[in-house]
């Protein structure tokens, strides 16, 4: 991989029950910082209903957008975990009963107990590669650049524990954080300064309001620690300069 | 409105903090619920970078498609706040310093302090109704069927709390949750039947393992309470049955 090639993903949400407010997603914020911390930029984040149409619009739109799709939720037994089946559709494969999946899942359930329902745990579209589940055994897979997963936290951190070493890690994002004790719209303007005169680094900015004390934590990201380094240190200056006028301005009212 | 007409939203988050992971979006969750009780489906998410082009795509993919869209994130001071400017952008109007939001600004701001910086968020695109702000005075607005707030939690909640009563609510889901003591692959082809004899109501599955017991919450949803009830007795009438069927087999083992 050449050193500035930007590897992208997206995450795609498969359930009413995010939707509805139900259940709160925890999948989002995790796989996220995970793939940050490889290198791998999330893009963009989708969450849709169990709807055949729905996960096929937004696998097909953000497949082919990114370098990696995960999706998460919908992998179970029951009649609405319907993500195998439409990631199958929208590659245009066929889809049936995989011997390894159930090999699998013999692991973990006697072989009287494997139903038709559990069965469709083990449903994997044509030309997939499993990803094992070390914690309930029903696998995920793997097709083309897409992943699949489950949507239960404990589960999907273990899938993605082993699809990582096969995934193409990008230059991860080194990130500064710079405190300073402005509200935001003092250091809006010279940050914005800082911000045109490095346009390569990425200059975040979040005010928060603690312990009865504003502030603002302004946060630097490059793929350049040296570049991260040199801004932050600029970013310190202006704060410090900042709080100098504010002394002075004390001083003489 | 008609009573059998589904009010439908949208919530697309803007913020490159929330693709990294940094932080932890706690928006979506309480958005989706809090629209859920007025009768709003929420029906699809999308999380955005503070990049123009994309904000743009999205907000007139998803306006276009659901009665409401609300978007969160990006209207403070900094030049990484650029909501508003992209929300004109979309609608294909201009955005100029409103008189109002400035007042509302002033409420809260010193007009020495109010510079710049300070100013872009009274910044509004034209044709816009002002969103009050009670926590921090800077507003949010409304342009279209686009409703565009803050994205620190507290502001939000309050902004939601303004514009509730000027949304079109829908007749709300009542939902019914039975828990029942099986796992997931033993209830789910009998509630496939269900499912089956009652397309109206949604019946979602949802898998738990707690205090080292697997067990499945079954929740049953509809506009009709009495369908939904209905549902769910048929759902406790299967689960007592499967109970007393593992009572019988292991007396007889």
């Amino acid at each position: 991989m050449q050193a500035n090639q930007t590897v992208t993903a997206a995450i795609l949400v498969i359930g009413d029950e995010i939707l509805s407010g139900r259940t709160k997603d925890k999948n989002v914020g995790y796989i996220a910082e995970y793939l940050t911390r490889m290198g791998i930029d999330v893009r963009e984040v989708r969450v849709v209903p169990d709807v055949e149409e729905e996960i096929i619009a937004a696998v097909n739109a953000l497949r082919a957008r990114y370098t990696y799709l995960f999706t998460t939720g919908g992998i179970g037994p029951t009649h609405d975990d319907i993500t195998a089946d439409s990631v199958a559709r929208a590659f245009g494969v066929d889809i049936s009963v995989n011997d390894e999946a159930v090999a699998m899942l013999l692991e973990r359930i006697a072989r009287e107990d494997l139903n038709e329902a559990r069965l469709r745990m083990a449903r994997i579209p044509h030309g997939a590669e499993l990803v094992a589940n070390p914690v309930s055994k029903a696998p995920g897979f793997r097709i083309g650049n897409v992943i699949v997963m489950a949507g239960v936290p404990s589960i999907m951190q273990a899938m993605l524990d082993e699809v990582a070493p096969t995934l193409q890690g990008g230059v991860p994002l080194v990130s500064e954080t710079v405190l300073v004790n402005e509200k935001e719209g003092d250091v809006a303007h010279p940050l914005r300064l800082i911000q045109e005169a490095a346009p390569h680094v990425q200059i975040g900015s979040y005010p928060f309001f603690e312990e009865g004390r504003y502030g603002t934590r302004i946060v630097v990201r490059s793929r350049d620690p040296e570049a991260a380094r040199s801004v932050a240190s600029e970013v310190e200056a202006m704060a410090s300069m900042l709080a100098k006028t504010r002394e002075a301005a004390h001083k003489t009212s």
